[in-house]
């Protein structure tokens, strides 16, 4: 099977743009990775293009709007993990040797489809009593809480590092760093997650060029990131309490991960995960292997997980800082590890950094289980 | 890159099962499959899903129902091309050496999300001001009139042909013949189009297991089905009124079909087309070169279409006979053509059936082209 890689990458501002459209931000970041692979709109082969909310053809009409037609494409949803399932097939192509350079995109415009948050549907009867995602992940962490000591001030910690990271990217939806003292001070929304540990409603899309090693060695060898690992699960009905606190499904896609790559998860040197809450990055990078169970708390508290740290996490702010436009989240952490490889992340740039991880996950069809994860690799 | 196989095909009875779910119907059709590939659940390494309207995780909900979870799921939707498209992206795993065993599914429970006919999308301003899809095929239908000499009764007669043969299929909506009187006394919905000559509401599934050739031989060589093309296109933007009766989309994707397989339409010994209206399988054959340009409608009349002529088109009763349950369809088609080249067809079957072609699309996101078209060719 070919290697994959990463040759180009866009993305939009993430935000509130309530003045444009889906089709309109997704066109946006397809030029923009197209621009920095330095390929043309007929270079590309295939598309897989990943979104939640947006309704039938959503690909068709975003690479319509950019100036491509014709080629297949494949829309994806696997609800937060949408955008990186887009990768994970879009890889496939190339591993197939079917293609040699493709497109994966992720677009959301939450602002065009709900007023405030999104609501849950109503066949979630789960949900319609109260069993929110917020809900879900609060439980969790009170069993965090209950289990390994972690308190609300650790919690806090994980949001703070997250909007102070965010303040250093340009792309970014908060601007502000907030203290922890002003995460604990904002409205609770469900006990212990307060407000400013929840990822908030953004519009945004991402866009990532792959393309075989021999597209690589012909058109850009120098800014080729490598795909060294792209791994989808999907949770498992069986599952139950041990999962509130150690992730099955983030834990046997990122095993997988190490083992197609061979590079264990003492070499990762960062990580972009998926922080839809203060207490899921917590949860992602203890499944992930990356710091010890039940400590990630404590250890952001120490500075561990800081852009200067041991394994820095969520340097671009996460979903947290950053924004969470659904489909275009799984794309927008892979252009990040991408821009970090190549020393393109500005204030925020990781020293050294030449391994990175991207980890998404979502839903919750299955109890605490997911609906899909994704987990990536990539080294320069 | 490997060949591909159908080793097994399942569906439920297409029509209005208001007393079933999505989740329901998809994991019945699942289980099918695999019973007819002989495959246990755990023998299932990935699944790609095409629906259009049933929300988040689809796939998830369908076959964790079925008992199969934990594996890659990837929920794809390409309008009424979402199943074909999840048989295209699950060939290419088999294609890529990734995996040996894959299903893809398809599923749409449209009497749960719609009272009546589904309405145009907020967005879609053109099917606001009136041109929803029976409009556009009957514009369509009137060109083909103007230019071809078609007549009302001509179109009629492929309607009525397949609620015929739908009337030889247990599991199709129709189990009533219809004659071509009874075709032009149905109420006026677009004219030309009458009632009965556009696809109802439906619901339904279907799967297909896929395997690779080291599995089917392994696992039954006497009952797989080669997959001996899969080939998946989307409308091209710069289209413009002669694809009004010819099908560019249909056209490309067919002559690439003809191409990887190295079997020209010529050797097509019936076809499974998109007839969403009867206008379109007029449209569908004549953009696969499987008839004359503009002279379909009139073959029609001669009886070349029909079980037992030159090349029986829609055998299953198509769109119009059997249902039309959106992201099931696509899937339905190749499980039809699949039954036929086994012999399985029963009193609908087509004698000397060796190789079948499936042609599915969906959309007009881009003017009269469309969003996605998918021709599988299929071969004993």
């Amino acid at each position: 099977m070919d290697d994959v890689y990463v040759l180009g990458a866009g993305m939009t501002p993430f935000g509130k743009h309530p003045d444009r459209t889906a089709a309109d931000l997704g066109a946006a970041a397809v030029l923009e990775a197209l621009d920095d692979a330095g390929v043309a709109l007929a270079d590309i082969e295939a598309a897989w293009v990943g979104s939640v909310f947006q309704g039938m053809a959503m690909g068709q009409r975003a690479l319509g709007d950019g100036g491509i037609s014709g080629i297949p494409i494949t829309n994806v949803e696997n609800a937060c993990s949408s955008g990186s399932t887009a990768i994970w097939d879009a890889a496939m192509s190339i591993r197939a040797g079917v293609y040699e350079v493709v497109i994966a995109l992720g677009v959301e415009h939450l602002t065009g489809q709900f007023r405030g948050a999104f609501t849950p549907d109503e066949s979630d009867i789960e949900a319609q009593r109260g069993l929110t995602m917020p809900s879900v992940y609060a439980m969790r962490a009170q069993r965090h809480f209950a289990e390994f000591g972690t308190t609300t001030e650790q919690l806090a910690a994980i949001a703070s590092k997250n909007k102070r990271n965010a303040a250093l990217n340009p792309l970014a939806q908060f601007k502000k760093p907030v203290t922890v003292e002003e995460v604990l001070a904002s409205r609770m929304i469900a006990d212990p997650l307060h407000l400013q540990e929840c990822a908030p409603v953004s519009d945004g899309a991402s866009a990532v060029v792959l393309v075989s090693k021999a597209k690589r060695d012909q058109l850009g060898r120098g800014r080729a990131i490598r795909l060294a690992a792209s791994v989808l699960k999907s949770g498992r009905k069986e599952v139950g309490l041990p999962e509130m606190t150690f992730e099955d499904l983030t834990h046997r896609a990122a095993e997988e991960a190490y083992a197609v790559s061979g590079i264990g998860p003492e070499e990762i040197r960062f990580a972009e995960v998926h922080d839809c809450f203060s207490i899921a990055e917590a949860l992602r990078v203890e499944g992930l292997g990356l710091f010890p169970r039940g400590e990630y708390p404590a250890r952001v508290v120490k500075g561990e997980a800081d852009l200067d740290g041991r394994l820095p996490v969520n340097g671009s702010g996460g979903l947290l800082g950053k924004g969470h436009p659904l489909g275009a989240t799984g794309v927008a952490q892979v252009v990040e590890v991408v821009r970090q490889l190549r020393g393109e992340a500005g204030d925020r740039q990781i020293p050294g950094a030449k391994v990175g991880l991207a980890h998404c996950r979502g839903g919750k069809a299955q109890g605490v289980e997911g609906t899909a994860c994704t987990v990536n690799i990539l080294t320069v």
